[in-house]
């Protein structure tokens, strides 16, 4: 019964369907084959966060993406 | 000053705005007979996750969902 | 597969064993009841918080309970 | 490297861009003032929650506006 | 900047300090290979929760443990 | 109400208690300030992880502090 939570930015940089599917396989079988967790009940969430409500080093990430280009 | 985080799935599985009046009155009280915690400063978040972002068993639920059809 | 995080303050306000039960048992059966969720793969979580790591009204719980007294 | 979540009610009253930027400028300021933590991994994340599905005093901020008025 | 929670039962059945840098690590490499994330800022955080605050089924996983016997 | 979370290190790198109510008063009064909270709903909740289970570019930050000396 793990849950895990997977924060990521949204928008532009949003995951596709795909990918999404390959994080939730990936972190259930590292839970799995790691600490022998039971993959059934292991939940896991991924939130999509606007890059306007995502910060790192003080700034919005719509603003470092800005700095950097 | 008990604070409250339910994740559920949304899209066409989300809760109805009477569903999620239920669930926060039913929390907060919960915690009041239980715990006899002040409903006044008692907070509750309610998430309501995409199907493809929500996780079971390795798979996504969109995915549980078509294999369960 | 919902996935609820119950926070209150622990130490000498910490829930017992018991009151641990019932507050699993009675998210999970309100869960069940008003959203018709399954138990079987609800996977609730209580965090007891050090009085003063709490805040409320910018004070910490301990803070709170000094100036109550 | 400090993880900090900050959930605010969305809609009508969701925080705009500039107040966005404060608030992840304001919290790392403070981390990095009180604890001297690196700003430069400092992450902030924001939600803005529906106000249909924030609870306070056993009722959603829907209705608690409402009886507000 | 990717954060990622991960609560496992603690206690008895707590990960040893090895394999809680193999989750680190795994959740790491995993986001960076799927999604491109940079390593340096991705914030992995590891929450063992006592088997008495952690419910699935509606039962405490101390009581889960009890009957599996 | 709104609802802040803080993750830090604890351990040898825990705030002090007076530093844990810095942290809660000025996060609380930066909500009044810029988005005019009430600060007397106002939940914060201080986390102090273990250096073992804290990862921070694929490493615990116990092997961090290592690299660093």
């Amino acid at each position: 019964m793990p849950y895990v939570n997977v924060k990521v930015t949204g928008g532009s940089e949003a995951p596709t369907t795909e990918q999404k599917q390959q994080i939730i396989e990936g972190v259930t079988e590292l839970l799995a084959r790691v600490l022998n967790k039971n993959p059934a009940t292991t939940v896991v969430v991924i939130d999509e966060v606007d890059m306007d409500n995502y910060g790192l080093g003080g700034k919005t990430i719509t603003e470092v993406r800005k700095l950097a280009k």
